[in-house]
């Protein structure tokens, strides 16, 4: 068996995540097995370094798939973007060892968020950012961000249903810039909850607006319960950026 | 009446251009006197510098508008922002002296044209700029340009029908970077044809992949016979980028 390695981008905006769900092909990963099942003339699975949202993007999605077939790297390359559709990308194949997972290798995933923080609307950016028109305070959102940092219970920061699993996950770093009108909002951690980045940036904006002090994030946290969290950002401003191995 | 200069940011795409032609409301001009007549409570017709083609996008088109009503310059930009739709923005409003005329006044212009030269497509850019797959040679790109500069009569560069105005342009400059996977070219000159900016940038995409030579654009600018040119830009990829005063 061939293992390939992708890294791929998508403009996730008229898709329901990466996630294939049964039958659906209105996925990401719907669409990639698809062609990749037809360049093979096998059924493939494509194993991706983790689920994106609805609606989220992604800047270097990494993924595997295996196939008896042997093509060179350059030939699936060409192939995929010649079949897939045109909000597909696939930026660099790799043939590597067998033993290669993208989920299981994975050690840690930047997210970046982007937010148009003026008056009038970006309309180039409309689908690629959410458009925030009061002026968000940076130096209160980047002392909110610390409160993130390291390990912590983010059961209050996610939608997922299931209790069983941990829901400790570590922040490496959260960043906050501002770059061209928009802020920017980076995040590196070793795993991120269901909707999680999307709700802690909910509440960095909720800080920046003043509608809820920084100091409130720990008790947040540490009461686990997911209706401590406010609003959630919308999936168009968030890019999947870059997974660790 | 007060005079009030607009500059206008938009996503051409959905648009069949500046002009509004009779009653059609699909363009970026009837869209703003739809919602300008409805502010100022008269019947408003606004002067854009130029028009641009269906498709190309604008980040700083210039226009005016006479009213009746006295509005401070916020409180328009706040009601062109909140009742436009997305596509179109609004990102500065002033009063200015009554002489005003945005298209009689306008000195130069400049236009860019985006290239995205890539093997594999850009999910985000795919609609803001043109995918040109095969490697164009920058070095014959620019021999090219220089060909363009000065004042010339641009019969060949046109679609316009109408042949009695004159057809002389002269262009200022006309310069080609590379920018993040992106080729920009930027063009400047004192006015320019209907569908110019991208015949000229169709014949340097055609230099550029080496299928007919710098040293044919004289003789084709001599012939003024519009068939001599070869394949226009898509609309795509054009930018209305400033307008000179």
């Amino acid at each position: 068996m061939n293992n390939y390695k992708l890294t791929i981008q998508y403009d996730g905006g008229r898709y329901k995540g990466w996630q294939r769900l049964g039958n659906t092909e209105n996925t990401i990963q719907g669409k990639i097995e698809k062609v990749l099942t037809e360049m093979a003339g096998e059924e493939i699975e494509i194993i991706g370094s983790g689920r994106t949202d609805a609606g989220a993007h992604a800047l270097a999605q990494i993924a595997n798939f295996k196939m008896r077939k042997r093509m060179t790297e350059e030939e699936v390359m060409k192939y995929l973007n010649r079949y897939l559709p045109q909000d597909i990308s696939v930026v660099a194949v790799t043939l590597v060892q067998d033993r290669f997972h993208a989920r299981y290798n994975a050690k840690d995933k930047t997210y970046s968020y982007k937010i148009w923080n003026k008056p009038f609307p970006n309309p180039f950016m409309r689908k690629y950012s959410m458009h925030v028109e009061d002026k968000l305070d940076q130096k209160k959102m980047k002392e909110a961000a610390k409160h993130f940092l390291g390990e912590h219970d983010f059961t209050s920061y996610s939608n997922a249903k299931a209790k069983k699993k941990s829901m400790v996950r570590e922040i490496y770093s959260l960043d906050i810039k501002e770059k061209e009108g928009f802020i920017e909002i980076k995040i590196r951690g070793n795993g991120f909850l269901y909707n999680m980045v999307r709700k802690v940036v909910g509440t960095l904006i909720e800080v920046g607006l003043g509608e809820i002090e920084a100091a409130a994030i720990p008790s947040i946290l540490e009461s686990k319960e997911r209706i401590q969290t406010g609003r959630m950002a919308e999936a168009e401003g968030l890019y999947l950026e870059k997974v660790g191995f």
